[in-house]
């Protein structure tokens, strides 16, 4: 391990969100891969024979011949990456962060808890003062951060400079979700092959609350949600990766579609200016053609971190109406997290 | 051919829709297929050659070894069945109207004609009455009737009692639309396999506009459009058959989400009133399940006649949401037709 | 419950093939569900409750309020049907058979038992005579009789023809299995949506054992396995039902392809003759069609009971090629399961 | 365009293979696009609106604004890429070779003629000396050299170790190709989804045929094909990129296992000895896997260059089976035509 790097551990390292935070940790100026830890069923074998490794690429072959420990944080380095499921997360996150560690969070535990930070770099970077409302900051010097859901992230990265430029007053939003947003095994081939399914439990939920927190203000150390009337239909769809979304605004100001355009493409925000590794130089791309964004084609745009829209129109019933891509796993789980962590170490929440 | 039925051709035989008729005309009571027509390519050949089937079930032997003719009124039966393209509908239909056959058309060139009734049974079968506007009527007896394009009818047939009971203001629709109704060959493999294309070339216009003019009143032989805000999202899924749609809705009058329930699945109007032979029992079946309905399972009831709804709740931006889904080449296309042609007939059109 | 039909329990009713035997005896002329179990975390529930139900036509409404009970002997009826995994399979239907019943099994854990008859009614009806070498037989009246495995009956289906008229000397056959061949959930979609899987576990062996044992001679109360080279290569794809297999083979005694066709298409066997109420009128069909079978289109024929057959030509190694299509869950499990007690019970091992 | 790299243009390209090229050639070290030219109906405009670009990566910059030409040699650079339909193919390719035009073909036209070189650098890279005996060559200093079909590529790069050091005896194929390989359109959405089509016109003709001539000796100037049974199944699965393929084999010399994974991973040729920019460092690459090449997850090792194999067992029927992964559009089309355009630049056929 070259002794500039921090190193760090993944806790759900087995896991698709987990796998993604192995791929992209590889290459990363800043952070390695120091700690895996999984269930108990993993614990104690080779990370290549625990993993059912779902990623084109490979496992890297440094980690696939490191251990899976225990989800204890006893040995466990200072910078925790969390890919967990909720109901875990909310048992095993408070561990870490009392232990001292920063847990840098992709599961729904505690994204509405108070004095949780639920933080989209570009969007909201400084909600990550309330870090200093945590107990556990105060007497071990760990906290959690979290990011938002998978279906949320696209959306309000989208809708940032929007809100920002014209106010938002309503939000109307369909999803066509890609299937690795529930996990692996997670849907069943004849659950979806040749299939929508017009539900995902909670998602609907998550994303008006998230979407409300994200775009909140922070005032004497609390964050007071955005106030406008939002609605989400959320859908599974047979896509791998990539969640589609149709959005309909209103905005508080007048704008005309250009203007619009305009704030799409010209948005830039902290991690542009702090130049985190992670992001993206352009955070939101519009795209002229009359069929994009499109999961197949559009993913990758910056390395998976650029949101993509497209079709903007007028809409009938508010103002305009446009379509969201947004890579699930990458912008939407752990580049999500890695770029809370590069913002939080430019912070120096790190040291 | 029996005597008691009345013969009836097909214009477009060949295509997606065009079998659908022969498929759904071989067992119905009261008409028989006489006669076929496509493309000038495959006139002269026997249908068995001609076509390019893409259904289940067979083609019907007696229909196998018939002629394809020209697209040309000489000789063809009296009541049409057609199934073309707009550009050549809007060429072709008058011509068989004016040599006086009763035009029941699938196609989108004269829906929006002001003398064109654009029907769904269950929803504005008084608007049929237009006939006696078309010049060809007043001629030759001849006229042309429509149904509404896959997309908005499953809507229509949705909202009616919706409408009737409690008055729309506003209509927010996002579509997941399978790709029969694209036609065949239609939509490109490449195009659409693990991918989400979020565009239908006129699709949202035509939405928005057929549900007003099918909603809207007749009045002193006119139809006044339905007035209401509405906005359509349309978006192409990797679903072989069935248009999946989430809806949120404004009601002019208040209601409780059993009292939305109830008008739904008590829904019954003139088809069922007439009992035509196609006249699905139920034409809107509300299902409990959390997570229906799907493409998958729930396409075929009332023989894919009967539309879908399913979870109904709260809308944060509208009055409530809910998921709607129908058979896009049955309900929305080649049995809307046919129903269209049974109420034609017991109303003495056809005679 | 009508006193003419034969009351039947199903063991693991809650699975793929579980619901499929459920959705074919509701209208059977002769048996009837009287009894239902599954595993012990639905026991108790009603089975309306229990299952996930993966077909597109509903829960029959008697079942869906019937109770499951514990997968136990007592109170059961003394037909049962089995769709569970070899495991549980191997520790219960000895339990059945030891206590009085007739249980025609789905599952592989006695297929390749030398007192077990493996039967295919139109390929080796005559086997059913090993039950009377079954301990449980001669103790109680139980017994067991099991059906191949779904990739192993298509084949064999269609080769007996050719078996019977010709001889088979060598079989090479690469399938292209469905995915609810591997039941509910399953393959996950994140496996198989756009992929290949070149492998199920033991399906391999399946195949080459089971198409030996059926197509094997009894002889003196046992049975001889046939003698001939054989290779199977398993494949999963992207479909949802139909087993689809690139089959050649050398035969013992030069045909042509005139020759082979005939046989396909005159195959009639015992079920035929005894007229069993699922017997498919033509077990194999020979389709002409250049591109054909395809799953898409060819699946039903015979209410998913006929086997077919299509692209006979020469082969560069064996003699000659073809494709062969069938129904995974229903002629290659529930149905295959069905048509062996419809055999019993003519010959008289029900009473 | 910088000095040093070679001009090159492109025979079809706006199809499939046409963009792939593009794509390709990109960073290609020697080569620069310098001419494109497509259909009638595209030439004249800029290729970015002449494209339906399907890949992944956007059009590059460059070529998005460099004009279409007709199909003719007027103003060609003097090494073309030709991605044709056969038919145009031959009347095509013969002009731009009596030109004094380099054509590298991907097309199928030229194939199987005797002076045609039909060359895959690790397998027969002394076949080019073909060229020689072409009436173009001799008179104009053009030439044609081609590569083979997609689907008998990926098997010829995986047999040709076994060849040369086990000798080949006979051949057993069943493949299960992308819809890539049919080109755009290409194959109907309605065709595909949840289906496999069982034919693909000519596929296992060209199969058979190339395989031979490519396994086969340069004698005297004449290429004598090589001698062995071979018997190949050809059918389309849903998948888009990556055929798969069951193979068996007999040696003609007997081998164990380990000898002949050995001979797979051990296999280095021609185009590894010259370094040549697009050689994978492994042509073929065992994966001890049990369940493993797959299409989604192992279709970009070397780039797309490098062929898979896994699953060695014995075969009931010949000797031994595996399964075979190659890229259908790299390995198997313009990555072929561009690793033969580098072996003619080195053994000076370019200048």
């Amino acid at each position: 391990m070259t002794q500039q790097k921090i190193p760090v551990g993944i806790l759900g390292a087995t896991g698709v969100v987990g796998q993604r935070f192995i791929q992209m940790l590889e290459s990363h100026p800043w952070f390695e891969v120091a700690w895996l830890a999984a269930s108990d069923r993993s614990a104690g074998q080779q990370y290549g024979e625990a993993v059912r490794w779902r990623l084109k690429t490979p496992v890297p072959e440094r980690v696939r011949q490191m251990p899976v420990s225990n989800a204890s944080p006893d040995g466990a380095p200072r910078v925790i990456f969390a890919a967990l499921d909720a109901g875990i997360a909310r048992e095993l996150e408070p561990q870490f962060a009392a232990a001292g560690c920063a847990v840098v969070s992709n599961s729904s535990a505690f994204r509405m808890h108070e004095n949780v930070p639920l933080v989209v770099p570009e969007v909201n970077a400084e909600h990550v003062a309330l870090i200093e409302n945590q107990c556990w900051r105060k007497q071990s010097g760990g906290y959690i951060v979290t990011n938002p859901n998978c279906s949320a992230i696209g959306l309000v990265v989208a809708l940032a400079p929007l809100h920002r430029k014209f106010g938002i007053d309503s939000i109307f939003v369909t999803t066509m979700q890609a299937i690795s947003g529930a996990g692996y095994p997670g849907v069943a081939a004849l659950d979806i092959l040749g299939n929508v399914i017009p539900y995902i439990a909670k998602e609907e939920e998550k994303m008006e609350e998230e979407t409300r927190k994200l775009l909140g203000r922070l005032n004497a150390g609390h964050v007071e949600p955005a106030v406008f009337s939002m609605t989400a239909h959320c859908n599974r769809v047979a896509v791998e990766d990539g969640h589609t979304e149709s959005v309909s605004v209103k905005l508080q100001r007048k704008a005309t579609a250009e203007e619009i355009i305009a704030a799409f493409n010209d948005f830039r925000s902290t991690p542009q200016q702090l130049k985190l590794p992670l992001a993206p130089e352009q955070p939101v791309m519009y795209d002229d053609a009359p069929d994009r964004p499109q999961p197949r084609f559009d993913l990758d745009r910056g390395n998976g971190m650029t949101v993509s829209v497209g079709r903007l129109r007028p809409c009938g019933v508010l103002d305009y109406k446009f379509t969201v891509l947004s890579h699930n796993t990458i912008r939407g789980a752990a580049g999500a997290a890695l770029l809370n962590a590069e913002l939080l170490k430019v912070q120096g929440y790190l040291s």
